[in-house]
């Protein structure tokens, strides 16, 4: 039986590293087994519930508050989010866990060269071209997360080896409550070893 | 059955009308019948999601906004909304029902001198001491909604009288969906009945 539990997996990295292609990629399977899921991205977010902010270190916080804010709503009511978003400040995602509870931190990582390279959406060039200031990694900084649940390595990984790392701590949280009645020890164990 | 199909019930209508009361006592009872539910309080979210807004038509017309978005996900997720806040603009209502869709609008109307004499934050009594601005009813105007699902006259009828009036309403949207198969007909009926 699927219990309604949800979960909050946070995407975090530079822009281009693959953070909303993973969360998509992610999202379709869990709908695919019959779970509610949710993509929160930041770029969309931006369009709309964001579209007064800036690239300030104040406004970056502001956008990640809102967002946890959403995310902690949907959670609570049984919806596994993905958050895909750049969210390059420690403290920010450090309070947006600590407000949703149920929070997976995933660091979507790759070199800025890489990220440079692919630049999906050209804001590497413009920062370079210093068109736009503010870009992270080139002017404005990233904190990388300390202890995240799960790293990708996405300019070494395949996006099918991310998913899966992604999943199977997903599956961790989520087999607990899923789980068929198979026997109770495996059920607790399942739970102890939720991070 | 119970399908999980969300729906947004929208309380508008001046300060200290009864907006939140009425929203929570719905809530409350769509929990105890096993649904989900969330009250988005219009004063609770300026402490947090609007916490940057103001009383200006433009950051009333945003505030409106962004309740609207956060609305439509929880509804898209099959809970049931309680939106409780002053909303005074008609186009505003206007354009988070047609992008929420399964929208159900709630005119909590009570005469400005009943609103005045309970004013639960004090906000009237501000307004006329000339300590605050763009209060709805003394300086800002409120515009009341010309066709909405439920008229809830607040200052007449008991908060059980109102709360029943809405809840027969919810019922027929959510009726169509979780009434036992006792003949196809009457789901049908029940179906096109709906608003």
């Amino acid at each position: 039986m699927k219990r309604a539990s949800g979960l909050t997996i946070w995407l975090t990295g530079l822009s281009s590293a693959g953070k909303s292609t993973l969360a998509s990629a992610i999202a379709e399977q869990l709908c695919a087994q019959g779970l509610k899921a949710e993509v929160l991205d930041g770029d969309a977010i931006r369009q709309h519930l964001c579209r007064d902010l800036g690239f300030s270190k104040r406004d970056r916080d502001e956008n990640i508050f809102r967002i946890g804010i959403v995310a902690e709503l949907l959670t609570k009511h049984g919806v596994i989010v993905l958050v895909a978003a750049v969210s390059p400040y420690r403290s920010a995602r450090d309070d947006v866990r600590k407000r949703i509870g149920r929070f997976v931190e995933v660091y979507v990582n790759s070199p800025l060269e890489i990220c440079e390279r692919r630049d999906m959406h050209g804001i590497y060039r413009r920062g370079r071209a210093g068109e736009i200031a503010n870009v992270t990694g080139l002017d404005d900084p990233y904190e990388p997360p300390l202890r995240p649940e799960v790293e990708c390595r996405t300019d070494r990984e395949t996006p099918d080896e991310s998913k899966a790392k992604i999943m199977s701590v997903v599956e961790r949280w989520l087999g607990a409550e899923t789980s068929p009645a198979s026997g109770t020890l495996q059920v607790i164990d399942v739970i102890a070893d939720a991070p």
